[in-house]
């Protein structure tokens, strides 16, 4: 077998079969075929796509391209959330709990900001002593005492990945559907789960703007996922705004408390329900979405949620007293406000125009090896929908330094949109892919 | 300028500009761009084409990668042709004499065998003594001399091409139109032509099988090159069979002394006329290309290109004496035949089926780091249209060891097609591109 020949085969809209696949992704990973080869490759799925078999090979060769997490000893069930990442999304932090508190075990592997998307780990991390790299036995450990665990991938799992992903970047092949799809469930299924609710983001704030592209990937990852024996479902949801009042780290793991403590705001809730409800049905302790979305709405005020919150930051390294005795506190001292520049409703805030300032901020990066800041972010005071009056307070905005925020304050401002009559009520679920 | 960005814009379908390509290719040479992020390029430019001002400026970005050769202290005026590449295909060997004794000074630089196809050098060097590799100034002195000089391609000339095309042969990316083009051009640029007649083939011994495929290569050569300001006229012609009745190294410079003399085969004599009579054309010597040909079966006849010839071997190193009264002996002792099957016409005799054991022969090479044989070979005693009795002799086989002898052999005999009827006329010379 010869690389050039599989690149060939697919440049000219073959599918590649599983040996393919593996000689090509093994090759990759022992340094036996070079990058340059793969990144042509790569280049030729983009634009000539792959079959749902070929792209269940493809995640199923990356999966087996490192170690993999056995939780055959724990009691399960196992349920993961997975989103393709947004603007003040923080449902991981709060679904994470809520499900555990079901009876269900969420084995959690989460990822990092990078551009305009935040990332969990860099919102757990900025809870002091908070450790998110895990070895496996840590990792399981917790996992069996709080019913969820919070780690990063590490070097060991699905080094293909890692390897591929940091290729693509910079070959120009990231948004291909069927390399995200092997991406995301290669990860997925090594981490030892054996059910998946995928947040499938569409809108500015969204890597996907298009809903029909969104539900492009959602109903690759649902195919490819059932292939590969997970049982998935896909929920379609709309990161065309903020998720919540809070973009930070810091200030997103206190709107998760908000959440945990029944004060979640509105749109927030709305889709972290929706997404428990399915974690719920995949997990077997519900028989409908409904039935689901209730046990969840009660277990929640129950309390026990939250309990489970602050015992996993203990468990993970943290303090949650002192966690507790942060909030509302816990803020740069680079701070600034955007006020309303004329009288009428709010229409629109831009994900994307708040989530790319962000970075300047210090909430994101650029570059994946750049530091981030735990106080940094952005308050929404008013949405969507809100009647405001020159003047009015929108955004408290604090920055990791002066610079900063000189720099996003223009560009935050730029992401209010507003009418003069109340603008139509979001559909934040567009869809379920199953 | 980032490289990502330009990968993107023509993965999306863009038309890159010059600063675009400048960069990526100056990068390239340079080593500030990766091979990987020019091999993604490379197959975005494979599937996506390029527009023709954009293959314009690629191959003027890839000619001023390196050093270019200035012919003005000479005469001229200068023509050159080039060939995509055959079985048997000498006729550079007869053409540039024949137009030298035209008063048309032809700066010839060329290539060595690769797969099934010959190579002008490799053919060269099968004289003893004979250099290919002559310094700029050789090259100039040898080309005022004698009308014409054979050299292979410098380092120092588009070093681009160098890179870029061992990039596309292990990345899927060599039969793309512009690339091709890009490739062929800037050196043929580079050399310091100003005319230059393209001998376009296809066929199963062709790079392009297809004749649609050769007339697109065809037209974007010539319109590339036009771009460029060179004069260009492509001639569309026949690979489906061997050119003549000798494929080998030696063997092909006696079967051009043949022609030289007189005693070239039809099929050989005919495309070598026409590219001859294109050559005198744009060269200014002929009005018409059938003024051409006439002064060019004129000039034949005269006996000066021979002398050219022979002049041309003492003047890179050989020994025309030597070469002369080696004609007819020069062969590789490991010797067999091939006799017909079977009582019928030769239908068809497939190039690609006798290019491709060649390589065993020891005629060609499948790596470009490997030799070749002098004395290795085929030579047809009959040819398609023949009509044959069972046992008839139709090739001499010659090879370089007994191994590849005994593995040619078979592959050889494959090669012939029989018939119960005579095959019709084949079209040597498809079309003319100008």
């Amino acid at each position: 077998m010869r690389a050039v020949d599989i690149i060939m085969k697919k440049r000219d809209g073959g599918e590649l079969n599983r040996d393919e696949l593996a000689f090509l992704i093994g090759g990759f990973v022992s340094g036996e075929i070079p990058d340059y080869q793969v990144s042509s490759w790569a280049m030729a799925v983009f634009l000539k796509g792959m079959g749902p078999k070929e792209a269940a090979a493809l995640t199923e060769v990356m999966l087996r391209s490192g170690d993999t997490i056995d939780l055959s000893a724990l009691a399960g069930p196992f349920v993961d959330k997975h989103s393709t990442g947004g603007v003040g999304d923080k449902t991981s932090l709060v679904l994470a709990p809520l499900i555990a508190a079901l009876g269900i075990q969420v084995p959690m592997m989460s990822g990092r900001a990078l551009g305009h998307t935040g990332g969990t780990l860099d919102k757990l991390e900025s809870m002091e002593g908070y450790k998110t790299s895990l070895s496996v036995d840590q990792f399981k450990e917790i996992l069996r005492r709080d019913g969820f665990a919070m780690t990063g991938q590490t070097k060991e799992i699905v080094p293909a990945d890692r390897l591929l992903y940091a290729l693509r970047d910079v070959t120009g092949t990231v948004e291909s559907i069927p390399l995200i799809t092997a991406s995301i469930l290669s990860k997925k299924a090594a981490e030892g789960t054996e059910a998946l609710v995928l947040d499938v983001k569409y809108g500015s704030g969204a890597f996907m703007k298009e809903a029909a592209r969104g539900e492009e990937l959602a109903r690759s990852l649902v195919d490819t996922g059932t292939a590969l024996g997970l049982k998935v479902i896909a929920l379609l949801t709309d990161m065309d705004e903020p998720l919540g009042n809070m973009v930070g780290n810091f200030l997103e793991v206190e709107e998760s408390l908000d959440c945990l403590e029944g004060k979640g705001p509105e749109d927030l809730m709305e889709v972290t329900l929706e997404l428990a409800a399915r974690m719920a049905l995949l997990g077997g302790k519900a028989k409908t979405t409904a039935e689901g979305r209730k046990l969840c709405e009660d277990t929640l005020a129950g309390g026990k949620p939250r309990e489970l919150f602050l015992q996993n930051i203990k468990s993970q390294g943290g303090d949650p007293e002192k966690v507790l005795a942060l909030r509302g506190k816990y803020r740069s001292i680079y701070a600034g406000e955007i006020r309303a520049s004329r009288d009428g409703y709010i229409s629109r805030i831009d994900a994307w125009k708040v989530g790319h300032p962000s970075v300047l901020l210090g909430v994101g990066r650029n570059r994946t090896e750049d530091p981030v800041s735990p106080t940094a972010g952005v308050q929404f005071h008013h949405k969507r929908g809100s009647l405001v009056k020159k003047g009015d307070l929108i955004m408290s905005v604090w920055a990791a330094d002066q610079k900063g925020l000189e720099g996003a304050l223009p560009a935050l401002e730029g992401a209010i949109e507003y009418s003069d009559q109340a603008p139509p009520q979001r559909t934040l679920i567009l869809k379920e892919i199953s």
